[in-house]
């Protein structure tokens, strides 16, 4: 039989069905990419720095580059300046003022996060912790997101590595709801409902995955769909822009590893990466707790999920975490 | 430039961000179908009606049946009795009680619902408006929801004609949010904003798709996704379960027309239709008003959707709304 899992983080509930068909398969080798090193028709490959627009930030300043971020060609928000609202009867709209910039993680066509050393990992958090602290500045920006969608499933077609910042003129409501929850949680317990379930997590151990200095990967006792991973500063810690330059290390060999045995242990899925974060300094700070989350996209949200907002969980998150910490173990 | 439209049903913002190559395209006649009419593997075709568990509804009582209404073989939820909360520390869990049925539409393994008759797409309505009752009426059941899963990308692997009911023991996060927003709108404006937004779309005309005696099809004005298809009775209506028979055959006929003409103008698109309903005789009656709703998955949700909650949308429910019209013209 099915059991009901509330996440405490939003008090929402997830069906979990487990079936066999469904189980974690054993962990496999996985052939080597063949793509090329270098692709002349890619925009972001070396050579071809003039089919981007100009970029904002690139490390190191000058020679060859490591990291670049330039504006998203295809912006689904972009520039400054008011934002009025308009609209007439019930209908609300307003400019698509923002930002939307594009991190290229590396020069390298063929590479892949979990193969990327650790140095190029921490450098590529460390631009999303600039940019996002640079967009989150600007007037009139209220929020801002840094994702990646690795693979087609995940909403990308350009296979050369990247990930993206994208910074709204209004709240987003996963976020505000979230904050919310923490919010109401904190002024009745007197503590961050996140530092709960990682003490809860790290109690139990079933659910775990690898532990660093700074961060703790694990799958959440409520997991939306098979093998969600959720990798948390084990201080507390409300928004990612307050991370400091060794917190992004630990941050970046823990995210290796966890990748590394999601790409082992679950058949190299497609997945998205994204941060979920206050803005740095807000008021909400005792009761928010940032998270990256590593949401593999094994399940396809059908029209139950989408109508209800429930999702139905065909992998027990303890499976999972076994699959992954095996993986992690035979590397 | 984008713009940020709000959904006045959710006060939720989208970012429309229209692109050229994502236009909605000319209307095109499609091949026919090559499936068999019936397929002798199928657990849905008549002959097979042992592959499924005992059926709890068939149209008609006896002969051959043109409906069948089964529990689902891999039931999410199952089963009466108390639904008691455990867990420990911050988790809470509960046992997965409820009800998820499938309803086989018709013996036709080849059927397509713009294809199918409109007594047959009527038939299929009056069943979900009785298993939907039916199981509210359940012991512990807080909410339902009535959904079909077409194509594999809308998350089905079984092409024999079917839709599910999933009745659950909790209240629904996305039904919820929508009823508060509702409930709130009543009490400010003292009217049903759904009301508010039919007036508004008939008046403006350029997102309207067809209407019926009794429906009124369209594009929502913050159209979360390419082509999303409300379809909602003209006279206030809280509940899909308060639909009477004049009603559902009317309802059959704007749905019919709009999967149709969706056909022809986004390329035969997987969707997934969903009805958005309070439960009959709720205290929210005079708020909220149901819709029935076609969901095309013509687009990916990525990482920063995923972690948003708000959407991208790139194609205009203007120009969906133009192409599908003019799709239903040329029928």
């Amino acid at each position: 039989m099915s059991t009901l899992r509330q996440d405490p983080t939003t008090r929402q509930w997830v069906i979990l069905a487990p079936r066999r068909a469904a189980r974690p398969h054993e962990p496999v080798e996985l052939p080597r990419s063949t793509l090329p090193e270098r692709d002349e028709q890619c925009p972001f490959c070396p050579g071809n720095e003039d089919q981007t627009p100009p970029e904002v930030l690139r490390l190191p300043d000058d020679g060859a580059w490591r990291v670049r971020v330039v504006p998203n060609l295809y912006s689904a928000l972009g520039g400054d300046g008011p934002a009025p609202r308009g609209g007439a009867g019930p209908f609300r709209e307003m400019p698509g003022v923002g930002g939307h910039e594009v991190v290229i993680e590396t020069p390298h066509h063929d590479a892949r996060p979990d193969e990327m050393s650790l140095r190029e990992v921490t450098d590529v958090l460390r631009v999303w912790r600039r940019r996002y602290l640079q967009l989150l500045a600007r007037p009139g920006i209220r929020a801002a997101v840094a994702f990646k969608n690795f693979g087609r499933l995940a909403g990308t077609s350009l296979v050369h590595p990247h990930s993206q910042i994208l910074a709204t003129p209004v709240l987003l409501p996963r976020m505000q709801q979230r904050l919310e929850v923490a919010t109401r949680y904190f002024d009745e317990n007197g503590r961050c409902v996140y530092d709960e379930v990682l003490d809860a997590e790290r109690a139990a151990g079933t659910r775990v995955i690898a532990e660093g200095e700074r961060f703790l990967a694990f799958e959440p006792f409520a997991s939306q769909t098979p093998f969600e991973t959720w990798i948390a500063p084990t201080t507390h810690r409300s928004s990612f822009g307050d991370i400091d330059d060794g917190e992004t290390r630990d941050l970046a060999r823990v995210l290796r590893r966890v990748l590394a045995a999601l790409r082992r242990a679950a058949g190299d899925p497609d997945y998205n990466l994204v941060v979920f974060s206050a803005p740095p300094s807000e008021s909400d700070e005792d009761a928010f707790h940032w998270t990256l989350r590593v949401l593999p996209r094994l399940s396809t949200p059908a029209g139950f999920e989408v109508g209800s907002g429930m999702s139905i969980n065909t992998v027990a998150p303890e499976d999972a975490a076994l699959a992954l910490r095996e993986a992690a173990r035979t590397e």
